[in-house]
Formats: structure tokens, C-alpha cells, sequence
């Protein structure tokens, strides 16, 4: 019974991608990676799959409904839908075993059965960086992520983007100085879509939700106070609030942007934003959102902020804590779709081998010496003729290709093409690597300068 | 309520590592997919989440027993238990997108419900390899794999190995020649586990299998045949049996023989072993295995081989190919247990910076030039004693710390120790750099001087 080809349309919600779009991904999820271990966090992988029990400690009606159930033997399992609570189970469990601040990255898979629709996933890469303190954590470690942050997205080259910071305890300050402390939770849900709808729709929302013209004219004027970091927390303290976790929340704010610069963030790339609250109740100290300067349709494409407690529902012990997740699976999909980034090779092969005359032998042992020189290489094994494997080597983007003929390995040498000036001249074996290399080199050299 | 914490076990089957564990893990799988890309095999990464009726399209009692289902939606979902599964499915769907002969790696977790046993993972990584072929497949490919396998094996440095080759058509051609054609099956199911059971056992199993004495002595006679690789197949010629599928299958063996070499193999790396079936009747050429020659108790530790059609339940079109499987998490484990891996370093990070006398600003501007110099460098941010500081570094056994304090910034200089001698001295920033990357590079040195 073989199957119709329709049948195998790709399940909704789950990317998957072809080679060249493929190995983009990776070189992306490698930067980031490497920017995560050059700050000193450490890699952290759990299981898929978590007791439904540890799952749900936390509990919530949208992880009920969105939450993977396996069927599976006496325990009842489930796939993660962040890493935040596995890693709050990994530290309670393996306490006694690690140092703190405990600085942890993971990028890995979580699964979310959301109602599919465009640029929505149910199972989708987050990179996650977490410093985790041992009852006490300093705010310096507020100032460093914006540094991670910084260096990450620089290194990505997605052009110019700006780091917003603010302090809930701010926000929740002002709101019980304002007599709405019970009404905090939502107002922070309906300002936190104030980049996304706008000043009149939050306006509109606030007064459906039953607050006074006056209220709201008085949120809405302090979640727009603009200038410069210093300006904004200067009017600040002039706002004349005197509630106490306000004024702490401003002293935070004040302390962590003077030592942001120290991280090697610029003026221009981060900027206080009054208006940014983070949906989730999880949060108690500095927030943090991300958006490209050029797309700001895009959204945040890195958030987080300041945790007081990580782990309450595993252990008694206080863990306090600050981090950051980029959603990269959306994230790649957006910026594919707004032309930000694009796929190149097809293939990591960056030589192609093709033997003529049989000379198979021959083309193998030259393989090898550029397997040496660490340049990937793939020896064309197949019998085609050598206009068929040319054109398959252009449609892989294969940069260089070399032929070894019966003319080749009499005169000890090798024919190599440059597939892109389609150039082909002959080298001995050791020159054509260093050909490649220096033009590899060269080309590089061109596309930074294009770039900037 | 506080959950406890005899509640958070792990789940068995489940590997979780703490740092230093999942560091060197982390590098092991690093090392593999370098040289899988260095043979010019494309990265693939498939969703771990599969239509249930795409999974089970081949069946198998044994699948259906594993599989972990999913509740959710309408569509029966599951876990892949594979690779190569999702492979076919992936070469069925997007043919038209790929190039042929398709190379393609996917490092991936994979699912298995079995019973929880030492050494068996019901969650592990797979390290795949699989050249498929439109049509046809140059044999070539069977030649070029084992060059993959030694590459790989001696990159990780898990001391001597043994790539043992076979080829079914052999087996089959044999079996038929002595009149066991519908056995066949069965008969290499016993005799593949002659390395693990042994020769009289296999002997008792055939006999109680309903062979005659007269037939178990002539397959064990069989496939015990030793000596040098061209001596086997020299007694392989002279043996007697006129099927053609044997022919060919000697043919077949002799010809990847003749060519291992050429991929960079060793000749006492590379042996033909004609006990080696692999239980899967997905198999019908070359077959692989590989053992590690000072832990036999281990395995085989890489295994796989050439098959006549890949996704015949999901196209009509013929796809041959030939490819290897790494079970990397249960590997990683045995490795540990029989002592051939030890976990390091607990962080990425080769420096602790360590402010003193409140000094923060100059210690993250220095961090900040070790960072551009490729050096994985973590500031101590918390207030602690600097003895307490050493011993989280020494804990974390990070290389090497530097201490900032007033003495340090009025003399424009930093503190360097060596964790490993305990030496201090003083330096510019620059120099710390140069002292940290030219003593790294003895260390290394030494290290490989100690291994060989």
C-alpha cells in the first residue's frame, strides 16, 4: 500500500526546512550559542518530556489547554512549554550540586498546541539564558544581561536594534500610589500591548475597564514620558510619588542603566520605556523587550526581566534570578518573510570533487588533504557527465569545484573552477587550497564591507 | 503547597547531566557533526512530532509496543523512534527541493517506551548519517562511510577501534545455497548475536532452531572464516557456493574493500566479518559495525548499512542508500561508566574575573577584552569574601582568575592566578591575555603528548 504524496503535507504549526534555509538556522542558533558561552553560561539540557505534575506545578488555564499529554504507561508525561520550569524543577533538584549564581543557557525545543496561524508555532526553538542567585542576586546581573543581549544581536547582524528596559516595581508602585492595587495585574496586560495598538486603543481599553478619565489620563502620561534615560528618570523623582516600591524601582532602573554602558552596550541601543510590563505576573523587578529599529512590526524578539523566587513550587529555598528567552523558530520565520536574512548554500561542502576517467582514486587521497585544512569537501561518487554534476553543484551553491581527469593525474595536478567568476585554472593540490582559502578569505572581507 | 523533593527523581530512561557531564556531552556531539559536515553532509532537522499513521507506516509490533502516542487534537500525533523514518518521509515530500545523491546528518533525540534498564534510554540523541541515491547509488558510498566512521571515532579519542564489514547478499546468497531460503530471517537473528552470546550457544540455538548438526556446523563454520580481509574474500571464492546473489555479494564486499583505504581508513581498523547481520530486514548489502577494541563489553558503538529503497511507503520512486546511526546518549553513558570519558571544566568560562574594594566598572570594561579575544569570561558579581570566591572557581575548576582591586586599577594592571599552580602575578590586561592563551596551549599539548 504505498501512500498518496498529499498525505504528507506538514503537519501546521511545525517548521521544517529545507537545506540551504536549514543550515542558516544553525549558523544563527551557533551565534547565539557562542555569544551565550563567551558570557560564561552553561549549557543545560533537560528531557522533553516532564511529569504532567511538574509541568502544571504553576498551574493556568492556558497551559492546561496547551499543554502536549502523552499516553504512556503510570506516570502521566507531557512535553515542556518553556524551559523556565524545567529549570526551576533542575535547580531545586540538583541543588546541592551546583555553584551559584548558577549561569545556565539552554536552546532547545518547547511544544505549545496553540491554535496555528501565521508566524505562531507549537514546536519552536527558545534561547534561554538564566542567572540564578542563591537567596541574594545583584542588580549588577540586570546591567550584564542587556550586555548578552547586546553582543548576541550585534553578532546575528539583523541591523540596528534597541534594548527597552523598565522596573514593575515602578509600574506597580505607581499603580497602588494611584489606589489600583488590586487592579495592577490588568492594567500592566492592557498597557503591555501599548507598542501594538496604540495610545488611543489603551486609552479606550483603560476606560472600558472601568477606570476614571482622570486615571487614565495620569497612566497614560507617565507610561509616555520621553528623553533621554537620565531625563525620564530625573522626571522620575520629580513625578512625586512617594510610595516606597516606586521609589526603589526607580533606584534599580538608575543603578542598572549606569552600569549598562560598563557591558559594552551603546547610548543609542537601549533605552528606558515606561510603557513595557511584560504580561506574565512572574516578574517583580527590571523587564526587559527587544526590537529591531527597522522592523518594528516584528515586535520583541528577545524579552525577560527579574524574577524574585524561580523555583517556590519545587523547594522552600529562595531563588532569585534574571534572564532572557529569544523565540527563534518565529523569530527565523519573520525575518525570512521581511528579507532580512536569506538562505545561501544548500550543502557545508564548500569544495566538490569530481573524478573524470575513473580517476576516483586519485580524487578520494586529494579529499582528504582538504579534510585536513578543516574545508569541508564532497567527492561527486556518482556517474554523470560533467555538465550534469556542474549543475548540480550550482544548484547546491557549492562556492568551488575540482576536476581530477586521466590529464589532471598525469601532470600530478588538479583543474580547479570558481563557480562564481566560473574561472577554471589548474594548481597542484596545496595551492588550490590555499586558492580557495585566500578567496574565501577575500569574499568575506567583501561582504562586511557591503554590509557596513 | 511545596511539593517535596523526593518528588522530583528523574524519570528513569531519561538522561539529565549536571554541568561538567553536559559540557563534555555537549563537545563529544560537537566533534561528531564537524566531521559529518566535513564529508559534506547536509544538517537536517525534522519536527520530533510525527503523524502516528507516517510513523507506523512500516508497522512492526515491536514500534507499536514504544511508541509515545500524544493526546491533542484531532490528528493522531506521536514521538519519532527514529531518524530514518522522518528521513523517508522528509526525501518522499520534498524530492523535487533536493539534490541527488542527497547527503544528509540529523543529531536528534529519538523516543522509545522500553522497559527502563541499565544503559537503555528511552530518550536519546542519534547521530545519522545517510547518502541516498536516485535510482541508483555508486557502491563508492559503502566505501566512503566506514572513511566517515574512522574519522569521526578517531576525532572523539576513545582510543583503538574495529569497523567490522559484511555484506547480506552473503548471508542470503549462503543461506539460500543450503536450502534455508524462508529461515533466513531467523537464522541471521541467532548468529547476530554471536559476539555478544558466543559460538556454542549460537550452536544450541541454531540446533533448537530445527537445523541439522550437519547444517549449524557449515553456517558455523561459515561465518567464524578469518584472517586478512583479501584472505576472506580469497576463501570466500573458493567456497563452493554458485548463487548469484553470493557472487555478487562477494563482489560487492571485495570492491568496498579495495576502496576503504583510499578514504583514509587504516588497514587494521577495517575488518570483514562475516557473523555481522544486524538484525533489521531493512538491510541488503554492506552492513556495518563498530566496536572499541579495549571495551568489547560496550557494543557496537556505530552501526548500519546499505538498503535497496528508503521510502517505499511513502513514493513509488526507488531511493537507495546507505548510512550509519550513533546511539550517542546510551554510548555517553557507557563511556563514563567504564571510565574512557571524564566530565571537566563545570562552566565555559576559562576566567572568573573577580572584583574587589567595589571595583565592578573596571572589572566588566577588562571582561569586555577578554570576550574580544574568544575567551569565555564570567565577572563575580556577588558580594563574597575572595576566598570564597576562589573555592566556587576552584569548584567550577575554571582555569584561571583575576583579581581587580584598588591596588590593581591605581597601578593600570590586573591580578592573574593560575588555579592550577596557584601562581599570582600581576600584568597589563593584554599580557594576562597573551600569558592565558600561550599557557593553554602548552596545557593542550601536553595533554595530547600524555594520550599518545
Amino acid at each position: 500500500m504505498k501512500r498518496k504524496i498529499q498525505q504528507l503535507q506538514p503537519l501546521s504549526g511545525f517548521m521544517e526546512l529545507l537545506p540551504a534555509e536549514q543550515i542558516l538556522f544553525n549558523q544563527m542558533l551557533d551565534i547565539v550559542r557562542r555569544n551565550y558561552e563567551l558570557f560564561g553560561f552553561i549549557p543545560l539540557s533537560t528531557p522533553l518530556i516532564e511529569k504532567e505534575e511538574v509541568l502544571m506545578a504553576k498551574g493556568g488555564i492556558e497551559t492546561d489547554k496547551q499543554i502536549y499529554r502523552i499516553q504512556k504507561g503510570k506516570v502521566d508525561l507531557a512535553l515542556r512549554f518553556d524551559l523556565t520550569v524545567p529549570l526551576a524543577r533542575y535547580v531545586a533538584q540538583h541543588y546541592a550540586d551546583l555553584q551559584f549564581p548558577f549561569r545556565r543557557y539552554q536552546i532547545d525545543k518547547v511544544f505549545r498546541g496553540e491554535r496555528a496561524q501565521k508566524g505562531r508555532y507549537r514546536e519552536f526553538y527558545q534561547c534561554d539564558i538564566d542567572i540564578i542567585g542563591n537567596e541574594t542576586l545583584s542588580l549588577a546581573n540586570d546591567a550584564e544581561i542587556p550586555g548578552v543581549i547586546y553582543a548576541t544581536f550585534r553578532n546575528l547582524g539583523l541591523g540596528a536594534f534597541t534594548i527597552r528596559i523598565n522596573n514593575r516595581k515602578i509600574l506597580n508602585g505607581f499603580f497602588q500610589s494611584q489606589g489600583l492595587k488590586k487592579q495592577v495585574m490588568e492594567i500592566l496586560r492592557i498597557i503591555d500591548k501599548f507598542e501594538k495598538i496604540g495610545k488611543e486603543q489603551v486609552k479606550s481599553n483603560l476606560l472600558s475597564f472601568g477606570l476614571s478619565i482622570d486615571q487614565t489620563e495620569k497612566i497614560l502620561s507617565f507610561i509616555t514620558i520621553e528623553g533621554e534615560n537620565d531625563q525620564i528618570i530625573s522626571q522620575l523623582c520629580e513625578f512625586g510619588v512617594t510610595n516606597t516600591l516606586f521609589i526603589e524601582g526607580v533606584d534599580e532602573l538608575k543603578q542598572v542603566c549606569q552600569m549598562v554602558g560598563l557591558f559594552g552596550v551603546p547610548r543609542e541601543c537601549f533605552k528606558i520605556d515606561l510603557a513595557i510590563a511584560r504580561g506574565l505576573d512572574y516578574y517583580t523587578g527590571t523587564v526587559y523587550e527587544t526590537t529591531l529599529n527597522d522592523c518594528p512590526e516584528i515586535g520583541s524578539i528577545c524579552s525577560g526581566g527579574r524574577y524574585d523566587n524561580l523555583a517556590e513550587a519545587f523547594t522552600d529555598r529562595k531563588l532569585p534570578g534574571v534572564g532572557i528567552s529569544i523565540g527563534f523558530t518565529r523569530l527565523f520565520s519573520q525575518l525570512k518573510d521581511v528579507g532580512v536574512i536569506k538562505a545561501g548554500n544548500s550543502t557545508p561542502a564548500r569544495v566538490m570533487i569530481i573524478p573524470m576517467d575513473n580517476q576516483v582514486a586519485r580524487a578520494v587521497e586529494i579529499s582528504a588533504k582538504f579534510r585536513a585544512n578543516e574545508i569541508s569537501t564532497f567527492v561527486y561518487l556518482e556517474q554523470k557527465t560533467v555538465g550534469k554534476i556542474f549543475k548540480i553543484a550550482d544548484r547546491l551553491k557549492i562556492p568551488f569545484a575540482l576536476i581530477i581527469g586521466n590529464t589532471e593525474v598525469e601532470q600530478g595536478l588538479v583543474s580547479l573552477k570558481d563557480m562564481a567568476s566560473g574561472v577554471q585554472d589548474v594548481f597542484s593540490a596545496e595551492e588550490a587550497i590555499d586558492k580557495i582559502l585566500s578567496l574565501e578569505i577575500r569574499r568575506e572581507t567583501d561582504d562586511e564591507k557591503r554590509r557596513s
